[in-house]
């Protein structure tokens, strides 16, 4: 099994498209729409903050009604904290793409991304259902993944081809990500779609995605920011023909190690892509007391800013590792602990290793190791570091 | 009662200094002592984290000694992960201190902040309490002010007068901030000396300590980074004269108000003097429905990055603000919610309001009501912005 990026490809029977509809004033792309003409089943993740976009909540519903066929997805507006209003809009844009695709409305995802508390231009997006339809195609997929961009630099795409009882099983991913980002633990994180030919239960696919997200897209933070709008969607069509995976078992494993493949390469484009970023940082937590500590510790590190704004100085001040490691509960025994920077150890067994490597962390990627020497679990996460561009991002967001 | 800052003023019966030692490569001052020559009482909280400086484990054994007449600080090294060598060279600073003014080790407490994982330069120390003691005089507060900086810009310093039982009573504090600033809720952050003349109990005046500091130094927040090093130390001698506080009354609310308003003032200085800040902002929690609750959605919007950022560029995007307080659990129906920045509704009761003062964050100050209009319960927080100087002072920090 191997996963390739950016290549556009779709799964059999799905069919993909992204156009301008003039939502952006720099007139980019950014009306999406991913559909599958054949019944399937999906699963869906959403942010578990408590302020919930439009569109969530009204995904929410069309999840219960059964068969979903399409996604629609426009980017510069998120629809969020636009009250009965912007339900109304979410409402009547699945209604519009259902009507142009022979769907019912509750067959149709629909999600927003970018500036929240704005009333979503809906004429923008009803008068641009038509073209977008039209623009579907086979290889639609890298237009929509450029139509879901915000901050984000480059459009990501991963796909991973595995073999399921005999039959190759395609699964095609996109993603944005860029800022606003921080795990939510029980939900995924960004705006992220999955589609897949692959037959198998609605309960089997939510668990592959479920396991999948939890060292993917819940395993990458770039500013500890939780946000509104936060989704990531499956698709799976059963085009491929496999015998119908309906228990765990062989298939239903290498199934999952594709699913989540993809998603880890699709998460890392998200970090490699972090607003400002000038490092991709990897944190490894090892030896940890359980598999909550293992976590705690590890987001405490990827969240602390002077942890961020060193690693963007490339200063290996292994200090401000310590600090945050201490300001989260734990089994911490400073006297046991290693801490290894690019494969250096720079603190080892309770005492500091001096660095003679003035260009240990000169390059863009770094990876921290930290073993507590306390038990049997690990975490691996992604994140980036604080840098001047971050601050002017976010400093004038329109 | 009135606050006063930056006069440099101690209570009857203190002496201060602060001098060079050359720990700073700069020749600044870098070592600071307070001593009273009577005996009296004294209360310190420190950090929360799990790692703790070796000064603190230090203090902690000192405070159950007995009586506390002096502290000795240095800045420029935080003799933190430093092992049995940093314990021995803080228990061998408070010693020296204590032959030279005629004090047992333990009646001295000691506190060091800087870089974290570097030996403490023990030698520079000794070689310099002699001096340091020499220096000791009535106006030495503004100097050991001056002494505990590390990027602050400036010294901090507050003083208050009340009258208790008929007597006039200072409290005089300084404090130290700058960065690596959080509060940890059971304990105090940073650096921050009071010296007062009252005669009270401990007990109460530990009690009045851990209720002041709960609205500054604990309501206080630059970048979410827990220290290892923070400390607060009062110490009262009783010079005052006064009808020693023994119980809780008019005479100990009188005394934990004046003590209050010490501690805002210094809080305040911090904030103003945060790393890279360029606003000083207040957040106003209103209509929550417990304390905890109003404190968690306070620190979700304080240290939440984009909004800082934005708060960089004045630019009154709420829907950070929004994002912020649902990242966290809370009542939050953002039907009822409103929110004002300067005084000016930018969200009522679920709508959005239109901003047509592009000047309205132009200013230093920034204030931002929230009023969920759920209970009865507050908390008011002071912050600081994200800027370029935030990320360049901490991209090298040696």
């Amino acid at each position: 099994m191997n996963v390739v990026v950016n290549t556009g490809l779709l799964p059999r029977g799905f069919l993909a498209a992204g156009i301008s509809s003039g939502i952006k004033k720099s007139q980019k792309k950014d009306l999406g729409l991913l559909f599958s003409p054949l019944p399937g089943v999906a699963a869906a993740f959403f942010t578990a903050n408590t302020v919930q976009a439009a569109p969530l909540l009204v995904c929410r519903e069309h999840l219960k009604k059964g068969p979903i066929h399409a996604v629609v997805v426009n980017s510069g507006n998120a629809n969020c904290m636009t009250g009965e209003r912007g339900i109304r809009d979410a409402v009547a844009t699945a209604q519009a793409v259902g009507e142009i695709l022979g769907l019912e409305g509750h067959q149709v995802l629909v999600s927003s991304t970018g500036i929240i508390g704005r009333p979503l231009p809906l004429e923008k997006i009803l008068s641009n259902v038509l073209p977008l339809a039209r623009a579907l195609s086979v290889d639609g997929f890298s237009h929509m993944a450029r139509a879901i961009m915000t901050t984000d630099t480059f459009p990501k795409e991963a796909a991973a081809i595995c073999r399921v009882g005999g039959r190759k099983v395609v699964i095609s991913g996109i993603a944005k990500g860029a800022g606003m980002l921080a795990p939510c633990l029980k939900s995924a994180t960004m705006l992220a779609y999955i589609a897949t030919d692959v037959a198998i239960s609605q309960a089997l696919l939510k668990e592959a995605l479920k396991s999948a997200i939890d060292d993917s897209f819940n395993a990458i933070t770039i500013d500890a920011c939780m946000s509104t709008n936060d989704t990531v969607a499956a698709l799976a069509n059963a085009a491929a023909g496999n015998k119908r995976i309906e228990a765990r078992g062989k298939d239903f494993s290498v199934y999952c190690k594709a699913l989540k493949e993809v998603c880890v390469a699709l998460s890392k484009m998200i970090i490699a892509d972090a607003e400002g970023a000038t490092k991709f940082i990897t944190i490894d937590i090892r030896g940890a007391g359980g598999a909550d500590e293992a976590e705690r510790l590890a987001f405490s590190v990827a969240n602390s800013n002077l942890f961020k704004c060193a690693m963007f100085g490339s200063d290996p001040n292994w200090g401000r590792i310590a600090a945050a490691l201490g300001s989260v509960p734990s089994h911490l025994d400073w006297k046991k602990l290693d801490i290894s920077m690019n494969r250096k150890p720079v603190f080892r067994k309770g005492k500091p290793v001096p660095v003679r490597d003035n260009a240990l962390l000169k390059g863009k990627d770094i990876c921290v190791v930290i073993d507590l020497h306390q038990g049997k679990f690990s975490k691996r996460i992604y994140t980036s570091d604080l840098s001047y561009g971050y601050v002017r991002i976010n400093a004038d967001y329109n």
